[in-house]
């Protein structure tokens, strides 16, 4: 049976040109870049290299660029690093209620080390409104982060807006740019963003390969502290190969932005268009502003995992949720920040689309997933006022 | 010109069937392994496979294996979670004079939190006395921090006899091993450990994947924050395709593991014996009691680099001090904790052997070594009474 792949937020195929431009540094490139002979000087420029290529699409400057091994550990250096820089400034964090676990769960785990953090709701989009961020900032408040596109719902949050909030007031201000960097136009700089993470595995690199962009001059404390790598800033053994691979693509990610933005909208407008139709199947997120791949939906009535089980039993791969709470089972907190009831929440479907799907695949799972959503329904207890029987 | 490697504590190249239980994860099994459906599921099973084999090779159970992106990632997990966990209980750190920088600067880094650490001497081998260990210990102490062997001098300290004091004191014990797990056998429960950390380029294995081994019931705090990967322990997108290389590459070092040792043990004796017969030129770290494939000096007179450029110009690749310190262009705090003066430690090599090196390698060292080290005496301005001079 013919596979059809459309979880790209949860990862993505590695392409093979950037698989191919790994394989040497698995091989004969083996060296430690920090090594003085030829063999380390050759890792080294080619990291060089790929932090060129990484700064490029995002219009950053190199030296702005500091490699993580994951999108969970840039954003986690991003929050823990600048409230321990900054604690003896002030003690308040402001995020969005629709960021991901590990924007959420940092900024927990900071709040018990004696931070206050502000959790800044959001409209029905999932939009959180500049004027709530202007509101909330109060003179204790050292670090705002809201997410540039949320994996969950898709929904482009206002960050140009938000950042020049920051700014004004001096408040370095992060963005979780995972789901949006090699999918949008970023530009930091036009952006005015202090933080931003990213992650290879977004845009068709390696998993293992990931950045914090920091602003020239933003001050901040390591996560991982050791050796001299990224200046310092990150320490632990480079890994070439996924790094080099992130390098490549980036640059592919830059090269063919406008073409993979418009063959993904193309084919999630008219994902959207059709699911749309079928009886009480709402959209989550925002209807225009948002990823171009990225079409989310509740699905009254029946629950996510038993979509994604008959998806798959017919070749089809989708999400219900974000990657990170698939397993967990519980509400997403970002769904219920959009004014989704808990119970109507566990209906949640992400279908998040990439190069390699067709219209063709288009055409399957429109024919397949309201036929799967009837049959659910057939089966499903809750089919009739499941939300009336709970009160939610 | 033939290559002659002898950096492996630096990294090592990767094995090539290591490579190939690899290359399934790059290509077809691409899914995330938090994703419910079959392609994440497969990913999912390989990392436990993976996990698996890194615990056989320790003696550890599964569960007790927690994945990171690096040897450093692990170490400030370890130092930073336990610290942070146990901060209720005391502020007092015990680690060696001899630890790696990603032990040392983490350590240091929670001082300026507030927590007290102190550095416990060494010998002139560098061996740290359990009594030292004994005698430091505070009823603030709430983490003892010594490495299972030093990269720099091949060192292998009594972890077993350290462990045991710290048991008895009920004091959580962790050992950075990154230099020794897949080099000499280990086996966690056998020591009394309570965590371990190691990385699978130390054995062959892909740069970015290393673990923390965590005694069962252990209580620590995350470094990352986010989804549930490692049992919430560690969060971020696996890297799947690197973690299943940790596991194949740890299979083949228990497997090989006294074929690999009596292999480096025989060429790193020759070299030991020959080495030390060049003038002015000594052995640092214990002389028995080591790495297996390591063999440390200082040579005096001449700088580490100029050594290390000429061997490279005839095709042989090794190393002054640590990879992490070797740009860092800094006196070794490990060597002067032995006792050897700043500017002697500038002449620090270390050869670390492996199982691409043949006993014609050592003809071809041991033929240009002598003679490289006396061309760089007759032109060094300090090769009659530096010390003297420095006064150091």
């Amino acid at each position: 049976m013919k596979q059809r792949y459309f979880d790209h937020i949860a990862t993505n195929p590695l392409h093979p040109k950037v698989l191919d431009s790994m394989m040497p540094y698995f091989k004969e490139e083996f060296g430690n870049p920090l090594s003085v002979y030829d063999l380390g000087a050759n890792a080294k420029t080619a990291i060089e290299e790929a932090r060129g290529k990484v700064a490029k699409l995002i219009n950053a400057k190199p030296s702005e660029i500091v490699f993580t091994a994951s999108g969970a550990e840039a954003n986690n250096f991003a929050l823990k690093g600048i409230a321990l820089a900054k604690q003896n400034e002030g003690n308040h964090i402001l995020i969005s209620k629709v960021e991901h676990h590990s924007v959420l769960n940092p900024a927990r785990a900071l709040e018990k080390q004696g931070f206050v953090v502000t959790y800044m709701p959001v409209d029905n989009y999932g939009v959180v409104d500049p004027d709530t961020v202007k509101k909330m900032i109060t003179d204790k408040t050292i670090l705002i982060s809201v997410t540039t596109a949320s994996s969950e719902i898709g929904t482009i949050e206002p960050v140009k807006e938000i950042a020049a909030i920051a700014n004004e007031k001096n408040i370095p201000f992060h963005t979780d740019a995972v789901a949006a960097v090699g999918n949008i136009p970023i530009d930091v700089k036009a952006l005015g963003v202090n933080l931003m993470s990213m992650s290879a595995h977004q845009f068709y690199g390696p998993k293992g390969a990931s950045a914090l962009y920091l602003k020239q001059g933003q001050r901040i404390n390591p996560l991982i502290y050791g050796g001299i790598q990224e200046g310092g800033r990150r320490a632990g053994t480079e890994n070439v190969p996924a790094i080099v691979g992130m390098g490549t693509a980036a640059e592919m990610a830059g090269n063919e932005l406008m073409e993979r933005y418009n063959h993904v909208k193309r084919l999630k407008d008219r994902l959207i268009k059709e699911c749309l139709k079928i009886d009480n199947v709402h959209l989550t997120g925002h209807p225009d502003n948002r990823l171009p791949g990225h079409a989310s939906f509740v699905v009254e009535f029946i629950e996510g995992e038993g979509m994604l089980l008959m998806l798959q039993a017919k070749g089809m791969y989708a999400a219900s949720g974000s990657a990170c709470t698939s397993k967990a089972l519980k509400a997403s907190p970002v769904l219920t920040a959009t004014g989704i009831s808990t119970s109507m929440s566990h209906g949640s479907m992400v279908f998040s689309l990439g190069m390699d799907n067709r219209d063709e695949d288009m055409d399957v799972l429109l024919e397949e997933f309201p036929q799967i959503v009837n049959r659910l329904r057939e089966i499903s207890p809750f089919s009739k006022g499941w939300d009336a029987k709970e009160g939610d």
